[in-house]
């Protein structure tokens, strides 16, 4: 494995480049962005080794996709035409079901491999690439079986340099259960930070009492758009099943509220204390 | 200033005791608490001097209550009656227009100032105390001419030792306003929290997907039920606006998705991450 290829050099693509970078000096990193500016600050960053493009790919050991869901599932196809009978491909995005279908009846289907790094930070771009951002995190690899063997192995090496840990589930599966993990803390970061900024439009000096526990809870509300519209869109049926029962533990919390039934909130908060257990897991 | 008293040896009050007793060695911190074992666990951990009871409080120069609300409100009144003339007590809870409430028509009202020094962490107990907790954090102080002036004077000197800056505001205007930049966030987390939990009973390893970003979103879901069932219960009006406007933000934001308005959802977060700005003068 000599030449990898990064599409898409921002926080995903960009925090790949420099784990496989530092630990294997040995590897040209080759980055293609449709953004030129972001192309020349990773370059600058020496986050690639060189910029590329689209018909370069033919010289590719590995190629990483790590552009927005709705891009990639337009691309992804392209970049199978284009690279060598040998050649991975990789797609690192948060929604699996409309990435596996674009590919799914493509000849070179066996040299994709499906998979969702676990990883991030409310940031993007080039700058915000990390080294060990995804050291002991979990990947998410998605119909394993459709990806020939030695393309596996060769995926899983790029993985264990990383530090990762696998999981393998089917896209169906992960889209479900990414909406509850993922998807709908940002849409509750997001409603939440609109809901104390309205209310600040009118009462000044309201977030000159927002604490430590504010700044956590309405973090993901810093998050990329255009990262995130798509993968909504990709991931309706279920983020909207994930919202319903929000909604509906919400409205029952105030239903509460309003009817004076405070050993039930206090039950409420007790049996969700429980996440502490499963936190620590994660930390 | 000789002798303090902490009523309420956990996270605030075994904080503030910290950073008195680490910038003012010669000050002796007494702790009072209703728990037996969290008031020997504060003097093995020398966040208090000396175990105390009610009958001592005489021999107190300041007093600082850092108790669940519902309690603060029985104990205010009680603890004005046993101090002296000179004596200083404060209280630290999250609610401010019962407490205010509480001892309005006390003979020794003019002891008392209500404060709200805003910083925690999900933690609860003497173990959960921190020194420097309140470093370069905002303390609102409420009602401060009901205070006598020289005490006003005390108070403002521990305020100092502990690096806070202090905002004056009305109990009304802190209880709405500290509704949407707090109360509402643990709810938010809890509700979340919640959620996820219970699609984890039918769909295992669903944590196996989540990753820091969720860890955030849902951290004030460990904090303690007995503090926030008391909290939700005082500021009860407020907390149901907050609540009322959150729903009606996640369901328009449910609308669109159902709807396939998306770039409405883009624009929805858009306006949002303005709040980048604002977290950036808070952590």
């Amino acid at each position: 494995m000599k030449n990898i290829y990064i599409i898409g050099v921002g926080l995903i693509g960009g925090s790949i480049a420099k784990d496989i970078k530092h630990l294997n000096p040995e590897i040209t990193i080759f980055g293609i962005d449709s953004s030129t500016e972001n192309l020349d600050e990773a370059l600058t960053l020496q986050i690639i080794d060189q910029k590329a493009t689209f018909s370069d790919l033919k010289n590719a050991d590995a190629v990483i996709v790590a552009i927005p869901v709705d891009a990639a599932v337009n691309v992804l196809p392209e970049v199978l035409n284009l690279v060598h009978d040998d050649a991975l491909v990789m797609e690192a995005g948060s929604t699996k079901v409309a990435i596996c279908k674009a590919v799914e009846n493509h000849p070179k289907r066996r040299n994709f491999l499906a998979t969702h790094p676990i990883a991030g930070t409310e940031f993007s771009g080039p700058k915000a690439a990390l080294e060990g951002l995804f050291q002991g995190k979990t990947n998410i690899i998605c119909e394993v079986e459709k990806t020939a063997f030695n393309l596996q192995e060769r995926a899983l090496t790029i993985f264990k340099i990383m530090g990762m840990r696998i999981r393998y589930m089917n896209p169906e599966a992960h889209d479900k259960h990414i909406a509850y993990v993922s998807h709908l803390s940002h849409i509750s970061a997001f409603m939440l930070g609109k809901t104390v900024i309205e209310k600040e439009k009118n009462e000044r000096d309201i977030f000159d009492m927002a604490g430590s526990g504010f700044a956590s809870t309405v973090r993901l509300a810093k998050s990329s758009p255009d990262m995130w519209t798509p993968i909504f869109k990709q991931n309706k049926t279920n983020v909207i099943e994930t919202l319903d029962e929000y909604i509906q533990n919400l409205t029952t919390f105030k239903t509460y509220l309003e009817t004076d039934r405070f050993e039930e909130i206090h039950k409420e908060m007790s049996d969700t204390n429980y996440i502490k257990d499963i936190l620590n897991g994660i930390q």
